[in-house]
This record gives structure tokens, sequence and C-alpha cells, in this order.
């Protein structure tokens, strides 16, 4: 079934017009240019894409989008967003079925999840498909943490091999790679600590800035595996202005707008996010600039 | 347009199959049972429905049997629930379409917030129907709250007419009234405070226990009204017995157990949320049968 | 030992001079005026009384100063706060022999603490007094709430038998009296909920307000008594009004202002408290002269 | 005024016995194993001591037990912990008459704070006092968090020097040594970090376990120096196990029951904190021995 995931996932914006028809053409190439630029695969649907903003419909779309427009160079990796079990199993299936080479499985809550229900509904996602799984943390926005308990009780299924972690819980990293370092493979998903992440073996990053800045996201990515760290570590810290501006403003919104200024006519975000002001634009701009991505 | 919304609106559950078909034969049978027991209104497609685990299809399904089986003995309130506007805009129009007399607009949040975007969010929706709209403030699942500043911009538009609470947070509603109170009616979503929000001149109590308990919930708000706040603390007192188990356990399965106990065969919880336990069965038996609903 | 502990007893504030020299004139004035308007007891070192600021040495100045203006005329119950279980002993048996007919325990964190602990430092702190405890919680500020398991099992001390809430958490004290009423007597300790506390049977309220409006506050704890509830929560919705001032700047501040405006000479709030500003003095004097109290 | 603070500095226990005397000799001789391990300094009165059980007697007898048995051969860094600025600007005062080499501010808080507020308490110490300041933030124990805005404010003071983490938060850290790497000197506070502190350029490590593993502290930090960056990432792996039972346990408790381990009579944790049962002990022992430190 499949290639191994590693290297660098930039978390593709969806690009969709005030109608609400994903806008194709910019999408595919926005692909094409990931690609050139070395990335190593693709990740739609994620938080970057507003996944819990799209209906049913968009989501298969972009995801048809991206498969045809990365025509098999590197693996596409799609989100499946939902609160509901047998949504979440349905979307798996269709992305699977689609040619999709894995999923994230982004887990959100209504009424809060003990443990047990938390994975009972991975554990359902990941058997209703053959596909590599990616198991996701995020508990600001989806109100669900993945314990490591969970963990390692997913572990144990043959197709759960991947856990991308955004909480920047170095310490519950640690222990992570301590009792599961060799059955679980970590991504990176925030842009602090992808140094970290791979110095403790992790395979990847996954992120939306590689959106913006793919070759040197790519470039950080090859002086970690070649345990350069000095020099890693200074890129990082140049590449983490960009994610100071991230965080203040909407992420999306941020990303959005730096692809619109390289040139991708994306759109704005989706409402009820707000649209970004001049004040985060210049920043954006500047600091893409700084990084010589304008 | 309308007939006021006022007096003891059930949360109906959404009683669906295994293979996700809306079981409509015990939905309808379950409406005509409790307006005949007196309840004022009805509201699917809430906390108590489950909403945010159901698809489109299942939602339309849902509003269209209970209008159908109310034949316009009182009026239908459905759930408009959403992380994003342009979906909240296409269920509450459809809603008005189908004839439903109101709608309780439920936002829901995966990046977070800020009190311009909620309320933008809140007005678009209003603001495409023209039927009442219903604001409802649940932060704790929902992520969203409702500042006064939101509310009082709100209630400037014609159709926002009613705010349900389910905060519990006397103190605001004690500002809420005495600022807002002639434009915005206030109903209880809570079962701990009914009788406050009745004090203070509130019009009704939409929640879910009287989808188990209507002739009771009819009771306590009839006390109420005439003045009664003796007798109606101790109803009050005695009814809370039922929700202090819903606290415990899970909400809608609580509700959804006890009305299988009852007779009406509406299945269990949608996955993840867990099955209920034997223990909580036998705790909500004895709270029914001391209540004489059993 | 003990006359109950029932009505309206303010938070004393405690006016403390740049040098930290307790200002004992203005305190024993502000004593006098208060039980001449008619309050039930009193109650110094509480938040409002900005205890967790103040060294030992002027908590004990402040208690004795209390204790010989009051007179015995009514009741003085002084706050024992600690982190510490071995401070808060010392506390308590100081006060008890200095001759306060109460104590009200503040259990404040610092490493959380389960359930068993929480209980532990309240039966110990109880088990070395014979007078009178009151029980606390408000987790807000001390980072500690007392569970119902816990004042279920504080409930069996001969000696524990009040408690003071702080929550609003109405469903928390419907349970409670359904629980535990007979055995703990309940004050409110929020200006939003005394009525309600009342109807549930609560013997009291015990908060900052009544440092600025004594009367108004006997008042409605009259008409609560009386079962005059519509003229009670009349009462209630104006005297919120001072409340709201106090939510929106700092508590010890707002009464502080309030008093220096009244003719006590009390001082600022303890630093790092911020001082407050003239917008908000100007909101708490047109309250006070709204409810003919300045 | 000054020796530059760096390197690893045990937070020492505070050993007192069930009478609340400090056990000074036991103290004492600690103190100096220390030193003689390696040590770069001593850090009495942290988290890790059980500063906020302690009264002001007791403080004092620690902090001068521990600079006689220093006598000078490292650094002692006292820790100034209170809500109150009064007193923290006392305690600061006391420590530097005393002799102490520097000051730990340690803010608490029974009222919020905002960050005008939480700087004018720390710029009020540090003036107070000539020696070397080390700012903490540690939200989780003390509800106080210390913004950038804030700490780039403080760096202007000459004798705010340092800034210790126990945050975890690396995009922080990120942020704070693009912005003030030059003026504000970093140490880390958490074992899960320390080696991505010093990749920061970070010049120490405060933390608890060093008093249990001195000698491997200390070659984690020389490991760092020396740029030796994959063995210092698999000795802090190995280093983690023990961190891992402390925060599955009371951290107090766990240094103390382990250095009873090794010998030092120190005592259990102060009331109301819970003694550590068997299973903690039985597993901090394993690890321990599996360390060479047992």
């Amino acid at each position: 079934m499949d290639r191994p995931l590693e290297g660098v996932y930039p978390y593709l914006v969806s690009p969709v017009d005030p109608a609400g028809r994903v806008k194709e053409a910019v999408l595919a190439r926005l692909v094409d240019h990931l690609v050139e630029r070395g990335v190593h695969g693709l990740a739609p649907l994620g938080s970057t894409g507003e996944v819990a903003y799209l209906d049913w419909e968009q989501r298969r779309r972009i995801v048809q989008v991206v498969l045809e427009a990365a025509r098999g160079r590197v693996p596409v990796v799609a989100g499946v967003e939902s609160a509901s079990t047998a949504a979440a199993v349905a979307q798996a299936q269709a992305f699977e079925a689609m040619g999709a080479d894995g999923v994230v499985v982004i887990l959100t809550s209504y009424f809060p999840l003990g443990e047990a229900q938390v994975a009972e509904h991975l554990r359902t996602v990941a058997a209703a498909v053959s596909c590599p799984v990616v198991l996701y943390a995020n508990p600001r926005f989806t109100g669900v943490d993945l314990s490591l308990a969970v963990l390692e009780r997913l572990a144990e299924l043959p197709n759960v091999r991947y856990y991308k972690d955004a909480t920047g819980d170095t310490g519950k990293l640690l222990t992570l790679v301590n009792r599961l370092g060799d059955r679980l493979r970590l991504f990176s998903a925030s842009a602090h600590v992808p140094l970290f992440v791979f110095m403790l073996g992790g395979v990847g990053w996954m992120g939306g800035p590689a959106c913006l800045i793919p070759e040197q996201s790519v470039r950080l990515y090859e002086l970690a595996r070649a345990g350069r760290w000095d020099e890693a570590l200074a890129l990082q810290r140049r590449l983490w202005a960009l994610n100071a501006a991230f965080q203040r403003y909407s992420l999306a919104g941020c990303i959005k707008a730096g692809l619109e200024m390289q040139g991708f006519d994306v759109g704005g975000t989706l409402p009820p996010q707000p649209p970004l002001g001049p004040e985060a634009r210049a920043e954006i701009a500047a600091t893409l600039r700084d990084l010589g991505a304008l």
C-alpha cells in the first residue's frame, strides 16, 4: 500500500470563492509550485486548510484537485475532520478510494469525550481503511487531547504509524519517544519545535508555513537530517519570525495573504473568520521579503 | 410571521439507527406524545438532539418529521449548528422554507473568534431569514460565549428576540435583564435556573428533561407564572434530581435511555459518544419512578 | 460556645497605610457605623479584606481592632487564609483565643491538591478550634474547589456548620440543599445569588457590598425572610448595579473607593493591585448616589 | 556586585520537622554534598523548596543555613515568594543583606493581575536590591504569566538579567531569544527543555532533579556547552525518566523521598500536600538505581 511518509508536508490552504466554489486552477498551480520547490508531500484539509469550515462537497473536490495536480510525484495525506465517527469513516474511505496516500484524523468534540471514546473513534476510523493513518493532537482547537495511553493502544493497529504533535509539549514528546519510538513516527506540526522533533528522531514536519517558504522548510529538514544542528537552529530562528506573525493574527488568513502576495489568487478566509487587516499584511510582506520569499 | 415563543420546549432527541437512518415513526410518536402532554413548543436539533453528530440529510429529515407530526399545534424551533457562516445561513433558510417557526443559532468554533466575528456570524444568519431567531450561549460545549456587547448589538435586529442561556451565570442574567429586558426575551436552558429565570421575567424553558417529564416541566412553568414561588421551588428541587444524573453521565444518553424505558425506541447515542452503562440506567429509572414518570 | 450565625455580614476592608500600619481608628469607626446600620455580623480578612496581601501581624491587629470595636454587639467571623495547614491552624487558634465567634477557612494552593488533601486540611483546622467553622469555595481566586464529597465528609464534624458559596453554581447549590440541607447552613457570597440562596433556605449573605450599602443589604435579607420575593427581587436587581461595577474593576479597590467617598479614610488597595482610575470612581459614585448611599 | 550565574542550580528541598523546625544539620550536609558533586550554584526556596508552605522565620533560617554551608564556594540564589509587593521587597532585601548572590522572584496571585501590575511588582522588587534578579514564570502554579512585553520592559533594569522559564513554551523562548537574547539570559526550569534552552544559548538549568542526580545534570550541561548535541540528547532522554515520575506524583514529595533513600533525612512534604505512597517510592527507587544514583 505504501510509501513511507517523511519530510516536509505543507498544509494546503483551501481556495474557495465567495459563492462557495473551489478555485481549482489556483489550487492546482499551487500544488505544482510546491512540488517543484521540493516538498516531500502534501496535506490538504488541515487546520490551515480551514477544514472545519468546508462542507463535504468542497472537501471532496479539494482532495481530487490536489491528487490530480500532484500526479503521484509526492504522497497526498488528506484531513478527516468530524465530531462524528460515522462521518469520519465515510470521509476516510472516500479519500482512500480517490487515491490518497494517507489520512490525518482530526477529532473535534461537542460533548467532552473520555479516553475510551477517543480511542474507539480513532480505532474505528483506522480499521475502516488500509492506508497509513496519522494521529493528530491539537487540543487548543479541537478540544480533544491524545493521552499516552490512547497513543499506546492505537499504535498496536498496523496502519496507525504516525503521530503529529501540535501541543508543543516537549516533555510528552520525550516520554513518547522513550516508550513508543519504534512504533509511532513523529511529525512536528508546530514551527517552534521541528528541530527538537528532528533531534528526537522525528521523520518530518507538517505545517502551514511551508506553503509560503517551501525551500527554506526543506532546507531546515535537510540540515537536521545531516546532524548540522547549529545551522539548523539558526535557520529555525529566522523562520520563526514568520510564525510569530501567524500567532498574533489568524493562521489561515496569514498564509492566504502571503500566497496572494506571491501571485496565487487563493482568496480570503472563510467567514466567520476575520479578513486580515493592513497592518498584518505589511508585517507578513516584510517577513517574507526578509526570508527571500517575496 | 409569528406566534410569540414561550413556555416549555423540550429539546428533542434524534433517533437514528446504526445505519444512519432517522427512525421516523418513533420520532413522530414522541412529538405527538409531548404535544398531548401540554408542552408549548418543540426544539429539534439542539445539544440534546446531538446536532453536532448529524449530517445535513439527517438534520433536514428530522425537522421535516417533527413539523409534520406537530401539525401546527405548537411552534417548532430548529437548531442551526455550524462553525461556518455559509453553512449556518443555508441551514436557517432551509428550515424556514420548510415551515419552522424559528431557529436557535448554535455557533461552534475551530479557530477562536473575537467578539466582532461572533456578532457578524449571528447578524448574517439573522438577516438571511425572517423568522424569529433565538441566540444561544453554551461556551462549555461550543467554545463561544456571547458577551453583553454582542447581545446588545444583535438585539437591534428585528427578528432577534430571544436569548437562551446555558451558562448559569446568574450575574450576567441580572445585568442582561437590567439592560436589555424589554428587547430580548429570556429562555432558560439549564435545569438549575428556570425558576430564577422566570423570576427575572423569562418567558420559557428549553431543555432536554422535558422530553421525559413534560407534565412536571409544564407544571413548574405554570406555578412560576402564577407567582407561587415556594411551590415552584419545591418542585424544581425534586426535578433537579433528574438533572443531577444527567450531569454525571452523558446528557443525550440519559434522555434516550429514559425514553426507551418509557416505551419510545429511540436507540442509543451517536458514536463516539459512549453508550450508557447499567448503573446510570438504574439511577435514571429510579429517578423517573420517583417523579411519577415511569 | 455560640450564637448561630445568620443575616448580613459585611466583608470588612483592611485599611493599611503606605508604611504597612493598620489604620485602627478608621477601622473601628467603620465597624461602629456598620453595626449601627443593622448588620448582623462582621467578617474581617476575607477576599474584600485583601487577606492574601497581609502579613500575620497586620491580620492579628485587624481582628483585635474589629473585636474591640464590635464590643460583642454582633458576631465576628475572621478569615483564615493559607496554603499551609500548619499556618491555618495557628491562625484559627489565635483568632479563637482572641474571642472571634467563628472562622472562615480560605484554602489557597500552590501545588494542585486532590480531594483527600483538601478535606484533610479543612478537617485539621476545624479540629483545632471549637468555634463554628465556615467552609468557603472560591476556586477562581484560590484555585481550590470544594466538591460535594468533601462537603459531605466535613459536615460530619460538630463545629463545621456553614458553607459560603462564591461559585454561583446554582445547580451545585440545589444538590447541596437536597443532600446536606439539614447539616450545613448556606451563606451566599455573591451579590447575584443571595435571593436564590435565601429561597433555598440559606441563612445569610457575606459580601463586600454590605460595607457600602448596609441598610439596603439588610432590607434585602428581611424581605427574603418575609417571603416577599417580588419586592426582594426588585431590590436585588437595583443592588446588582453596584456589583456590576465591582466585576469590571478591582473588588477591594471599588469598596475602598466608595468608603472614602462616604467619609471613611481607608486608603487604597495593597500593591501590586492597581489603584482605581477616575472612570471607575465616577461610576461607583453615580451608583452609590442612585442607591441613596452617598 | 557579582559573579555571573550559570550552570546547574539544584532547587533545594526544605527539610522541616513536624513541629515546624528547620532540620539544619541535614540541610547543611545536603548543600555540602551537592557542591562537592559539582553543581554551579544553589537555589533554596523555590517550588521544590515548598516555599509557599513556609513562614518567614523558616524561610530566613533556611537561607542562612544554606549560605553558611556553601561558604562562598558557589552562588546562592534565594526565592522571594509572595502575592504582596511589600512582602516581596522585605524578603529580597533581607536575603541580600544576609549575603545571597541573587534572588528569584516568584509572584503568586489572589486577585488576577494585569500586565502593568505584574511589571510594577517586579520592577519594585528589583529596584529594592542591587543583586541580580531572576525573573520566573510558572503560571500553572502561580497563576501569573510573564508576557514578552513585561519581560522587555523589565530587561531595561540593570540588575534584571536572567529569565527562568517553566512554561515549556518553546515558541515563546524562540521569540524571546530573537528579541531579548543579548539582555536577558535564559535558565531552563523544566527537565524536558534544558537541551533546547542550551541550544538557544541558555546559560543554565535550575531544577529539582539536580538534588538527586547532581553529577548527571552537570554532565548534561557540559555536553551541551561542548556542542555534543547527540550525546546530550541521549542523556536527557535517560534523565527524563526521573521527571516523568515527578509529573505523576508530587514534585517535592518525590525529591524528598529520593533524598531519604540516598541517606539524607529531609522528612516528608509539608501538609496539606500528600505524603508519597509506596508505589511512587518504588518507582523513584528503580529510576534512581537505573541512573546510578542509588
